[in-house]
């Protein structure tokens, strides 16, 4: 069993953007009120979220989330690390620790931002108590194995991650990224349900836009594919007819079984 | 002419708090439901806000903010800096510098958490380009006069300010305060609306209580008195009917006009 929630399915600005007057950003549709992305991953035996943007607080609260045994970084751009903070809240007792993974870049980012978390120095209680884990290769989260990709995104280190349980490939996130390597292509191979990071409509130069995210569905043929990672490009009902069949925009609250 | 929009009234972990099963936190009164302590200025020719927690995207758009001439920093904790990068959409013009006012300490917190925004070097089109200015004594934002005030909260260096217009001191915004010193109290004497933050009922290290804040008020005798940076220790229909006359707790979205 693996269950994903789409806790924001927004670019780094968020839907609708700060003094934008386009008709997407004054919908009524709360498909297309979007926060920044994240999902949260449920499974028989823990849960854990990708990336903790600036609205994770809100998030959690809606999403009603009591229980996180981990929190994974796809990178640590600002739009996915801001709400790091308000992870004190979990941990697995009152000041107890919450295992981070990371890559060594986004950890020393994430050090480097909440120094005052890592530290160690001169700590209140109650601060979040990082555990922090580097990402060098697959790694297990109870019975599902974690299987990170490196992805292109300018000159960023981002991580996408591919989710396995018993030999079976059921999903993948791939939030933010232009291209994928030969490798990552080989990794996601017969992956049953992807989620791709497409920004915008137009050619971008670290993001995928919706034409480059349906030639990558197309090239990899999973079952479903889902797009977040979305800005105000994308009215909701409008854009979802313009899609392929079996290629859907994910909104924030969708919660697939898998 | 200043009015005063309260962005946030909450604490570093907001209410309501994530997992918590308190009355509080479970208010249905929307005044119990605060997102970190900011407010909004508006005077007839300037607009500012102080402090960015991680809720300042949102704050925005409740708000309907559409103009924002400077941010003001009150210190460099999490739940006031972390919506930092939301302020991109602001600035005189697109790819425009916003004006960043904060103490030295600050702005260096500022320069380590956010160095992509102030570094210069690789930026993106549309990252946030702060204008850094230190402060070190009294300014000006148009016609009205900002004074600083260094008060006590544990080791962080913490600002309150102080607004004056045409002679007056309409109002003082002191959020995180444990103790106000001798030549504070003297700059804040004869203040119209008092602004504290009393985040608890039990004593605290580096917060004043709302005793110590009811303390406070009856010392300056400002006309009012309104406590924010609340936690979940305050029902707000509840704590009311506790306060002195003319003392009242704020709530998220509360307008005073002065």
């Amino acid at each position: 069993m693996l269950a994903i929630t789409f806790l924001g399915t927004g670019t780094s600005m968020g839907v609708p953007m700060i003094r934008c007057r386009c008709e997407v950003c004054h919908s009524k549709d709360p498909r297309d009120q979007r926060l920044r992305s994240s999902i949260y991953v449920q499974t028989a035996d823990r849960s854990w979220v990708v990336d903790t943007g600036a609205e994770f607080r809100i998030q959690v609260l809606r999403a009603n989330i009591q229980n996180l045994d981990a929190v994974l970084y796809s990178h640590s751009h600002a739009d996915h690390i801001m709400g790091f903070d308000d992870l004190r809240r979990f941990g697995s007792a009152p000041g107890g620790a919450i295992p981070i993974y990371a890559s060594k870049e986004t950890m020393q980012n994430l050090q480097i931002a909440f120094s005052y978390a890592f530290s160690g120095e001169a700590r209140f209680p109650g601060y979040v108590l990082p555990e922090p884990h580097l990402i060098l290769g697959p790694f297990l989260l109870g019975k599902t194995e974690i299987h990170p990709i490196r992805v292109e995104h300018g000159n960023a280190h981002v991580i996408a991650f591919l989710f396995r349980q018993a030999g079976r490939s059921v999903a993948a996130y791939v939030s933010d990224c232009k291209r994928v390597g030969a490798e990552g292509l080989k990794t996601l191979e017969g992956v049953d349900t992807l989620i791709l990071g497409t920004p915008c409509r137009r050619e971008h130069p670290t993001h995928m836009n919706m034409i480059e995210g349906i030639a990558l569905a197309k090239r990899l043929s999973p079952r479903q594919t889902y797009f977040t990672h979305l800005s105000h490009d994308f009215g909701h009902a409008i854009t979802q007819k313009e899609l392929p069949e079996n290629v859907f925009l994910a909104h924030d609250g969708l919660r697939l079984g898998l």
